[in-house]
């Protein structure tokens, strides 16, 4: 049943449990998965790790591991491990809830990193060895290549970087999968560096499969389980409203000339208001229109099926389950028009400023002045992290950040006197939307960029209160290049500590 | 006299007094304007263009300009058009006192922009049209191109740009800066944007003049006046002990194989701080050193006279009045090692990646997590601006920043407990060092990199108060990944407000 799968025979001896593959990590390794979004992660060994975990310490005895990966991914990795308490670091990314929560107990030490910079800086070498490499792949051809699986994530780094590699073979993953990547080898430490050969999203620029030493293959696990991506929630209307506005500043652009009909490159963060923009475009004039992003949500295979979008080209998919099995159920089709990279290219500064990519990402809050926070819930929570948002967002042609002007019904206003943390400083965030409206800051200082973002995106609620504090800043800051009253400037986010509001 | 200077001939007509060049401009005009530090702007049409302004004023009628440059100029430029009260809008950097002064009692609009992205964004259309160029050369050759001046900055968009040229040509220059520069004429707007193909710091990709259409050339003004660059301190204990501390740094990670023996392309930022650290670099053990960075200063002179760096390339010179004159008097020599590009070449974010850029700037001050502010003090006062540190800490190999632990005789401490204005963020800030020593945070958490910017790099006077923040952060705070009391966070900022004093 395996053979199909598993080409390369003199391979087959390595097949093993995932328990007996789990007993192969020991306490204070570093291990590098697989997995960005709930796609491509291993969905075995880490569970039997956790198990392994749980043993260790119900004995007394000391085991934690750091755990490296694409992204965020799945429960039977994050969850479990963390569950376990088993997870000394992690980085680069999380969206578990359980790992979050042990996280801002400060039970788990987390690198919260720029998605593009994750792979160079383990060359670099100062975060030490990567003792084991633990990858899921759809396939291993008979020259010993691997077939990456749903995400292609550090996928590459880690196999090339471990001193052992264990492998999940997991035939739930579409045989089909097969020619839709593209690795590029041509990355090198300074001053060994060369250009990356990508000047439109559809090139490629790599090969299918990866390399990986045969002799370094530790453990080979079967797998048949799915990946686990949640559900989209349909458009509600604050979304729809935000899609609308962004629709209406892209027609705006495009009648200036100040991009093309075919707009330029789409790159778009995850999330329910990210897909609903996606949706948004079905019915727009655009045509021919590409995305070089992080992932692929549903909104971007709706957009493909009605000829709209001309390729898609990210590191992952993060598809519902009715979506991944439209896809799954026409690979063949779809493997023409995606293009899953290594993230050190899908969000290589290099190539998003080359192509001019249109970044669109969420946020948590924003201040007046157009600072961004992505990460920390009253400047100290992680929530999940910076991932590609800063490669994306500094580089891009237009950066826009989008959001619902309020929070938890309305006690949370997104926008704020001052932000209590920045991920995205003013000069990488040019265009703010909320269901409110849309605040085109371009070219404009920052009271100007003020006075549009109180008027266009706070929610009226809130607005006569940042209307007072900026006038109130006006009047008695130490300077008026940003005005700002450093005693009152983080006093909304202390009042909601305090009350469960920031209203007054 | 003037004939070496301009070798077109036809030209000749268009050659006019300052005051009549002045007399082309008019209210509400944006004027694009060479200048890069206090070298390479015009010297005296702006300073007709504020004598003119205050006549319009004095008669009641209004006038006002939008001034696109470089980034800083000298006094007649942005000294006296700020005077005269006749900048509505200034970008994209400027340290100016007068300027200064008037953008912090809010009378003049300041964008504050990433030098590299002034070009492209010029380009983009968003700023509006640019209506005059005013660009200082050193020349006009025959077929009438352009010799550039000490500084590139933006002078080839702004001529590429403006609908009407006005040259400023500066026999003070030396003639022997031509075949210096290297002018990159392949950049575009994107889907049209290719690989830049630079993969060294001496690569010459360009050609050693700006084009210029001469029916564009509205007028020549003759002109024969020195640049104004600062003379640097003579390094003082605490420049020497930073510039130690990072020595010992460079050292170590020579010795663990981090970084080659000579080491990487060096960014420098520009002021007495930096100038110590590359007058350190004189008595240590690396050779062939080269630098990738904004400005050519002093100390990189030094390095090159002792033959220990191989290739400098910047966008302009920024000199003291001695080094100015030493290499003026040997221009011919430090041709080969020197190379002045446009800026937005000199900063792309793709080059100093490629590179691999050790990147070494000044702040205003750092928080316990390693959070920058470059330019606001107090979070509302702009000092200068950002200047190019973020295109070169972001992509840096290492982003080192760097300062005293105290300004105004210790009022200030430049380690905070939370940055009152943000610019860079902890993950783009990996070394901090003071004259108290050197944090290096990579690889390391948000609570592991607060206990060693407290230990490592704050003052001794100020490093209770700090622990005691920290340890309160970590008992109260709302979430445990970046521990912050929000009520408490800037009350040191409105403690030195209130007080003139950080200390308690």
């Amino acid at each position: 049943m395996s053979l199909p799968r598993i080409s390369r025979f003199d391979l087959a001896h390595r097949v093993m449990s995932a328990g007996d593959a789990a007993s192969l990590i020991s306490d204070g390794m570093t291990v590098g998965m697989s997995g960005f979004t709930g796609s491509g992660y291993p969905k075995a060994v880490p569970l039997a790790l956790a198990t392994r975990i749980e043993a260790e310490h119900a004995a007394g005895r000391a085991m934690r591991v750091k755990v490296w990966t694409g992204a965020s991914t799945g429960p039977e990795l994050d969850g479990a491990l963390a569950k376990a308490n088993g997870v000394e670091l992690r980085l680069p990314y999380n969206s578990d809830p359980i790992a979050r929560e042990r996280i801002n107990r400060g039970e788990m030490e987390y690198l919260d990193m720029h998605l593009s910079q994750v792979a160079p800086v383990a060359w670099q070498g100062f975060l030490g060895p990567l003792d084991i490499a633990i990858v899921e792949v759809s396939g291993i051809r008979a020259d010993g290549s691997l077939i990456p699986s749903s995400s292609v994530g550090n996928n590459k780094t880690w196999l090339d970087r471990a001193n052992g590699v264990i492998l999940e073979v997991n035939r739930w993953q579409n045989p089909a999968l097969e020619g839709m990547h593209d690795i590029y080898y041509g990355t090198a430490l300074p001053p060994h560096r060369v250009p990356i050969p990508l000047i439109r999203p559809d090139d490629r620029i790599g090969q299918p499969t990866f390399r990986c030493d045969p002799e370094k293959i530790l453990a080979i696990v079967e797998t048949d389980a799915p990946d686990r991506n949640a559900p989209f929630s349909p458009p509600d209307a604050v979304a729809g409203a935000i899609a609308g506005h962004l629709l209406e500043f892209f027609t705006h652009e495009v009648g200036r000339g100040r991009l093309p009909p075919s707009l330029l490159p789409l790159q778009s963060g995850v999330g329910n208001i990210a897909n609903a923009v996606l949706t948004g475009l079905l019915d727009s004039p655009f045509e021919g229109m590409t995305a070089y992003t992080e992932v692929i949500q549903d909104g971007m295979l709706d957009l493909i099926d009605a000829g709209k979008l001309r390729m898609a080209s990210a590191t992952a998919f993060s598809l519902s389950p009715e979506a991944a099995a439209r896809v799954n159920a026409d690979m063949a089709r779809y493997r023409d028009r995606m293009i899953l990279r290594p993230q050190e290219i899908s969000n290589h500064p290099e190539l998003v400023r080359r192509l001019g990519c249109i970044a669109m990402n969420g946020l948590i809050e924003a201040d007046i002045y157009g600072n961004v926070n992505s990460t920390h819930v009253m400047g100290s929570r992680i929530q999940n992290g910076i991932g590609g948002s800063g490669d994306f967002a500094r580089n891009a042609y237009v950066s826009i950040f989008m959001t619902p002007s309020t929070a938890k019904r309305g006690a949370i206003s997104a926008i704020v006197p001052h932000v209590s943390h920045v991920d995205h400083i003013t000069q990488d965030v040019q265009v703010i939307v909320t269901e409110q409206g849309l605040a085109d800051l371009r070219g404009l200082s920052p009271k100007q960029r003020a006075e549009l973002v109180i008027e266009r995106c706070a929610h009226p609620d809130y607005r006569p209160a940042l209307r007072d504090y900026y006038l109130r800043a006006r009047a008695g800051s130490y300077g008026q290049q940003s005005p700002m009253l450093p005693s009152e400037a983080l006093s909304w986010h202390q009042r909601y500590i305090d009350t469960g509001t920031m209203r007054t």
